[in-house]
């Protein structure tokens, strides 16, 4: 029977594992886990914080008793230290007594995730500076707000992970300062929609600091932090989450030889084979194929981490699968602001070497006479001449970011902006206008792509 | 200069006469509308009833001085009795003074929308027996609410109109009956998931009559309706509501030899013109194509009203344009349960020899571990052998109706479910879980069609 070795037991491995246990071909499945948890949603840990989820342990889908009890071996608190691709082994180091043993591997499926970006900034092992990259993590950063009652704290970095952190602290009553070294927050949306996500964060009472680097952090007496020092000057904190992104964890498999691509993540073909038969990649370790820049990428979510390994598992396990690729969709929220995004930005299309058009459009989320609507502003990229949609942006209230769905699927279909003004989508007073804004700001930017 | 007459005040024929204002060719446009609004929102009517909105002219997009001042000549209670296709003149009645006159056209657009259907029952004209088609319906009601203070109402037909009512006299105090002839509300949807809805009004509180016909109406001493006498006995009811669909007002254009097509509904080419050059329809009174079945289809609803009038306002006024067809999208909801559908049911693909399967799939609209999501249950039918996706439908609690739009989008782009399974959708605990239910309902459909 193929063995099949998996590093990383989250939700890439497990999905692989998972998916390979119930395969065509019956498989060995062997799980190395550093960690102490499988299967976990990371994108639960800011609502950890938050308080929304009072118990870390619900992010677990499935522990690694229940993937043993479906077959599959997880070993946790074990460390691979080295792939060797001419022996087919592992090197597998115990966390809980130190011992290190060979593993052998027909199939291998490196699924060991990414880690959170620290520069080295002076004092960044002060007390109170945290990263939110997995379950420990946000239980310390609850055990601190517990212990110290902080009532000023520092977000650096105005990315997904950091928004949802100011959502969590001011959720918890503190005062939130955001940091970021460029001119907006959300990086992956243009300026002009970032600069809505600003105006709702100054309403949300977080003070702004764009355009500011951090150099350090001033610890206190005891070795808490006290203050955040920055090219701007010092700004207090009493506690300070850094939310500065992450980088895919590729050292095991550069150091045995495995091609890296571009983007800076394990290149793998459509099937997420990397550049070595029989070596699997998939999660936030891997790359992708961008559909709209036809170009490789790398964007770490944990829907393609289950997609991604699901691909594998049904690989190693004998039925031939293929992951897609990606269209760069995301979806988030801080506190009543929802944000949206999907395909290219312009910013992203000119970097494609593509020439685009956009348009903004603003409009609300009900029909105008129907009570409770939220406003919205829907950003529509195409290409110019062909009108190709290549992504859109939203920015709104309740009920505005999921419409990037249908942008999404508009995308990955390479739909004209024109055809899509022109789709029947559901309309009723209490979900839309009659003319939802992405089909106004999508005709609209038909019309300026068409000049 | 070009004279456009326009039959009809409401979505369709003020779209089109807006749309031809601001046409790159200038043209003459008059409109005849028997009633006494334009541009009004017929689907907020429901609402007016049940108090979301207080004010009825709050529906009203423009006014008919609106549209003069913007140079559309709108003549509001003046009825078009005759076409003339050879004198190329319309026959137009003063529903104020009685007086006809014939008025010339170069271009007629025909939007004389569609009627309720009133079935000859026994004593229908009597008090308290309301259809709900415009805003003197939505007036009326209210007004025998507020003068009557009905205790019990009878709602005939459980279609989105029916169900739509069923919400407003909830929300008014009202207990509700729904009599429905077929074995199951909303006949849009399949039995299984037309169950789910009927389960749910259940839960609200409304008594169901599934399978139960009506024969007729009983009235007090006073001329008001006492009961609904049916096939399974007499229903006490203080007021009643007909929500027993509509009919596409096509009496003008059959008597003057305009092609009726096979739906019932005027013909009309991609242009909107109908079998006379230069006689064009648009909304309720016209006919399009379903993209799905490749048949001619009859769908009244506001989107395609405005998006088809917008596309003759074009052609009229100098500029090519096509109206691409509809997929049969529609989304309502009757207090919490919310209702979405797109493409064909099992049973539409049926009756247009398409060997479907499809799959049903149970999940909720935020991540297991996020508070607050809603239940859904997501239908996704699909072709045997070629998997390709030809409709969905949904039946949840909040934030799952709108969900449609993304599997609307993939119907029209004729995905297989395979590929919308793998799709790069918006994902974060508190939209979805990571493999939202749309996705698995596509996926398990896959591996069923695939069979």
């Amino acid at each position: 029977m193929k063995r099949v070795v998996v590093i990383g037991g989250d939700a890439a491995g497990m999905s692989a594992a998972a998916q390979a246990s119930r395969g065509v071909e019956p498989v060995e499945l062997v799980v190395f886990e550093k960690g102490d948890y499988t299967s976990y949603a990371a994108c639960g840990l800011p609502y950890v914080v938050g308080g929304e989820v009072p118990d870390a342990d619900r992010l677990v889908a499935r522990s690694p008793e229940q993937h043993r009890a479906n077959g599959i071996d997880v070993h946790t608190a074990h460390e691979v230290t080295a792939i060797d691709l001419d022996g087919c082994t592992v090197t597998v180091r115990s966390l809980v007594d130190g011992t290190t043993l060979r593993q052998p591997f027909d199939d291998l499926v490196i699924a060991t995730g990414a880690s959170p970006i620290r520069p080295p900034f002076a004092n960044i092992d002060a007390g109170g500076i945290a990263d939110l990259h997995a379950i420990p993590d946000a239980l310390a950063i609850d055990a601190a707000i517990r212990d110290r009652s902080p009532r000023r704290a520092v977000v650096v970095g105005g990315g997904y992970i950091g928004l949802e952190m100011v959502e969590a602290l001011l959720r918890r009553g503190i005062a939130v300062t955001l940091v970021e070294k460029l001119a907006q927050p959300m990086a992956t949306l243009d300026a002009d929609m970032g600069a809505r996500v600003a105006d709702g964060l100054v309403r949300l009472g977080v003070e702004l600091r764009l355009g500011v680097g951090v150099e350090g952090f001033v610890p206190g007496a005891d070795g808490w932090v006290q203050a955040v020092a920055t090219d701007g000057g010092e700004v207090p904190a009493d506690l300070v989450i850094l939310g500065l992104g992450v980088r895919p964890n590729i050292r095991l498999a550069a150091e045995a030889g495995i091609a890296i691509g571009p983007s800076g993540a394990i290149a793998t073909d459509a099937r997420m084979e990397t550049s070595v038969p029989g070596i699997w990649a998939a999660g936030d370790c891997a790359e992708s194929l961008h559909r709209v820049s036809g170009r490789p990428a790398w964007v770490a979510l944990g829907t393609h981490a289950n997609k991604q390994g699901r691909v594998v598992g049904l690989n190693v396990s004998g039925t031939d699968a293929r992951f897609p690729g990606v269209i760069g969709t995301a979806v988030t929220k801080v506190a009543d602001i929802e944000i949206g995004r999907t395909g290219l930005s312009e910013r992203e299309a000119a970097a494609s070497d593509l020439d685009a058009v956009a348009e903004v459009i603003e409009g609300t989320s009900r029909a105008h006479y129907y009570p409770g609507g939220s406003p919205m502003a829907v950003k529509v990229v195409a290409e110019r001449g062909s009108g190709r949609m290549l992504g859109a942006q939203i920015v709104g209230g309740a009920e505005s970011a999921k419409r990037i769905d249908a942008l999404a699927v508009a995308v990955w279909n390479e739909m004209t902006v024109d055809e899509f003004s022109q789709l029947d989508l559901g309309y009723a007073p209490p979900f839309s206008p009659v003319w939802d804004t992405p089909l106004i700001a999508a005709r609209r930017a038909g019309e300026r792509a068409a000049r």
